[in-house]
């Protein structure tokens, strides 16, 4: 198997993920993460602008609360970066998330908002594919300009 | 070695880093992320509120750029998890930052700031010890209450 071909892997299941939001389902996402014989003791999340998630438990937790308050999301993934070394891979991309919350009236869809949100995704590869270790999100918060490409922001 | 003993080493580079950015040394903390044979080039970093940084020359760059801005920093860590497998461990813990900018009048210290972030660390065991691969730290801007230490956030 060539590097190249592990990294199309990781960059599918990084694709799936978001997907499985998207779609809210709740049974594909779940089997995204790590589990079993107690790798899943070791996940964790951060999703943008909370504390550090846990466990599968406390993970999968917020992620049925998450769904549950949202009607409407898609993401826009840009600026995928994949790097594998070995068993693991970190894969970091930019979420250009568009949601929507239910909405007043029963019928309608409440109002979009847009959010960009840069995360960081840890995979580990197992004998059923590419599995999530950590995801980590953030708002971004400064400036951005064409000078990021190449300067750090100030 | 011992589980128990590389869990102990990961914490180890997890606290160096720390200190390296507290005592403004530069060459500690370039000497910390992931370097040679092109391994560099996969290295990533957030800092709280910006977006991705990605190889070596760009995250060290930004670290130049905030030590420089930096009178003052220290970080009480709190919450540090620690998970391992094989030649890879991810790390999250809660940073409690104390920081101060150069003041307006010289030999004046700029005033003092409280910052509550998150953080979630890779490190790469290499033949000269466990090396960061990607960090991504975030603000906390959810209510936090005794109930995060069970319950998931609402």
């Amino acid at each position: 198997m060539s590097a190249r071909t592990e990294r199309e892997r990781v960059e599918l299941a990084n694709t799936t993920f978001y997907e499985a939001m998207e779609s809210g389902d709740f049974d594909i996402l779940s089997g995204l993460w790590l589990d079993g014989d107690g790798d899943g003791d070791g996940v964790s999340c951060v999703h943008p602008g909370w504390p550090v998630l846990s466990g599968r438990g406390e993970v999968l937790r917020s992620y049925a609360l998450i769904m549950a308050n949202t009607e409407y999301i898609q993401f826009f993934l840009t600026d995928v970066v994949v790097s594998v070394a070995a068993d693991t891979a970190v894969v970091t991309c930019t979420e250009n998330i568009l949601s929507g919350g239910p909405a007043e009236e029963a019928g309608e869809l409440g109002p979009l908002v847009g959010q960009l949100v840069v995360a960081t995704n840890v995979f580990r590869r197992t004998s059923d594919g590419w599995k999530l270790w950590s995801h980590h999100g953030s708002p971004v918060l400064t400036e951005t300009d064409e000078e990021a490409d190449d300067e750090t922001p100030a």
